[in-house]
């Protein structure tokens, strides 16, 4: 048997770093997948291995589910049903599974997802052999969401497993879960998560699971669905950033101009809401599909422009902006900054020969150029065949 | 008997286009100048000539003073202490006189500067003979108030010439006027610069006239005097800027997102009045003059950001901002935006060695490059001697 799963990365649209300071940010997911897939042995085979294979990244790990068992046994049963949070003990046992396979210096950031997919796994299915394979469109640690995709593609693999869930068609053999399972899908992702990243802020793996368009602001998220086709044009600069940081420059800005930064931070609220608000109305509506990326394009500029009065913008976005804007092309950073991703966003009736030219330019900086449709569906699974 | 006449330009230190909307601006002078020198032909000469040489540029004006008063007779004798607006239709007489001088037509742009200069020498000295010669230190319609700085020299050697003034010893020679000749002074300038500009703000005269800082917001000045040293490197990209359609490019932007901009101006507003405040306390304050050096390059930072969200930056400044970024220099755009000059603070500890570098590298880019000190004197006299 064998049930493969999918889950998308996700970009934020507007307002990064101002949501540290209560403005909304809109983030939206993209058709760039991490996928799973998740075989038992037939009962004709007598193994007793768990099989991890990273498969982009040229990494198998193994355990045996016997040596699993020994560890965990304290565990109990496995309680798929009901989400729960990796104690600091367990991780610390996981920790010492996944320290036994010796993963190559320069992955070792990777045993972090090791031990998170250990505890999903036996949290879930239990004690039991099977090979997961992990393939992925979304490069690691770039502010794509990768890690999210990976718990959410991973939970939905073995949660559909278990036959207890119910699913819709979708196309092309994919199958949605029902709004009931997502919920409980998401929580089980959002505890991988945790023990990726500590203190996660639940964004990532919630627009991995739901899809769409998600509007977020002191911690709470509405879903809201697009009504116009939307592309991006993703690059990587693959400049390192540090995350924390970034948003402790913000805030020390924040505190030593007040004032200005409190005007700033509500500038930007303003944009995240008129953002939504566009890309949510239904087109043709007052507004064409091209007068509508338009706005977007102006709305993206200004952000950029606010996200530059923080501080956090960096010389290698400024070269994306500067080689999109020869193209009359508008482009923003997203996420964190520092560095990372920058959107640009290719207009409907943009002619393939200029995304080949603005692509091929990008990629003589050394950046990596990913296209993506913004706002689809989340999570999808589908059994056997599918290749 | 020669009068000599020296007059600063301006630089915008913050809030240039959000002043338009009601947010705070500061300006301040230079210490780069336009200089004027009025020789009246000694008794012994029959001359019936006056000359204006615009030295900088090789040009030589010169009217026979009996075709000006047959022109301009209707005007009767000279009212220098009435400031008055010239009418339409004396420019219109006044602009067959300047026709008369056959000025090539890549230069054309200085009719309306002969102009004014006929204007403003008739008004205040009647119809006299005299040479008038001007040279400058400041680029022409680069945004540094040259047009100002003209007016306001031109008029302190004619008042000057007129013996009604007041003045008090400064140095090196110069000579500054009491405050009642100055408001006359700044008064007559601002006619002047209506002759060229059709409906100037009144800013450039008075920060030439004046000197020092000036905030202003909603048409009101106030002056502020500067308690620390400050230096500008001032990058002229010689890219040049249509500041109508800048000015209507925000206002449009403004209409779109009113929410987003009115913020976006607020921020501006709280950066200038920070800014000013920094200039103006006392140092040592609570901040060391390297302190409040990192104050203001962070403002300028912040300022920048804000009016790249207005729309109104240029790739040219963006080449100044990441250049000067490479000698961790801040920048901004001055002015109008959309080309024209930039600023860069140069810090009091910054070594001869890294201006230079910085300066040759933006002068590789084909930039002009003027190093000014900030919020000196404004207009100053002298008589005789001084070359």
């Amino acid at each position: 048997m064998e049930v493969k799963a999918r889950a998308p990365g996700k970009i934020i649209l507007a307002g990064e770093h101002a949501v540290v300071h209560g403005s909304t940010a809109v983030a939206a997911c993209i058709d760039l997948y991490t996928y799973v897939s998740l075989r038992f042995p037939s009962d004709s085979d007598d193994d007793d291995t768990l099989k991890l294979v990273l498969k982009d990244m040229e990494l198998n790990f193994s355990w045996s589910v016997t040596r699993i068992k020994a560890t965990l046994s304290h565990l109990g049963s496995p309680f798929p049903s009901t989400p729960t949070t990796c104690s600091m003990e367990v991780i610390k046992s996981i920790a010492v599974l996944v320290d036994e396979q010796n993963i190559p210096e320069a992955k070792i950031g990777l045993s972090s997802g090791a031990t998170a997919f250990l505890w999903l796994y036996t949290s879930i299915i239990g004690f039991k052999p099977a090979t997961v394979v992990v393939t992925s469109d979304l490069p690691l640690g770039a502010g794509l969401g990768s890690s999210a995709a990976f718990c959410v593609s991973l939970t939905a693999a073995l949660l559909g497993s278990l036959n207890s869930v119910h699913l819709d068609k979708n196309h092309q053999g994919w199958l949605t879960y029902g709004e009931s399972d997502l919920d409980l899908l998401n929580k089980w992702a959002f505890e991988g998560e945790k023990i990726i990243h500590g203190k996660p802020s639940g964004l990532d793996n919630t627009v991995s699971t739901y899809g769409n368009i998600i509007k977020f602001r002191s911690g709470n998220m509405t879903c809201i669905k697009s009504n116009m086709p939307l592309k991006m044009l993703i690059t990587n600069t693959k400049v390192g950033r540090n995350t924390r940081a970034l948003v402790a420059g913000v805030s020390e800005r924040s505190m030593r101009h007040p004032d200005a930064m409190s005007s700033v931070f509500n500038a930007v609220d303003s944009i995240s809401k008129e953002l939504s608000t566009i890309i949510e109305s239904p087109t043709p509506d007052d507004l064409s599909i091209t007068e509508k990326e338009e706005r977007l394009e102006e709305l993206m500029e200004m952000n950029q422009g606010l996200l530059q009065c923080m501080g956090v913008s960096h010389s290698s976005i400024e070269t994306v902006l500067r080689t999109t804007l020869k193209f009359k092309l508008a482009s923003k950073l997203t996420g964190a900054g520092g560095g990372g991703c920058a959107l640009t966003l290719l207009p409907t009736l943009l002619s393939a020969t200029v995304v080949e030219k603005v692509t091929t330019e990008l990629e003589t900086c050394g950046f990596q150029c990913l296209i993506a449709g913004i706002g689809g569906t989340g999570v999808e699974v589908c059994f056997g065949g599918l290749s």
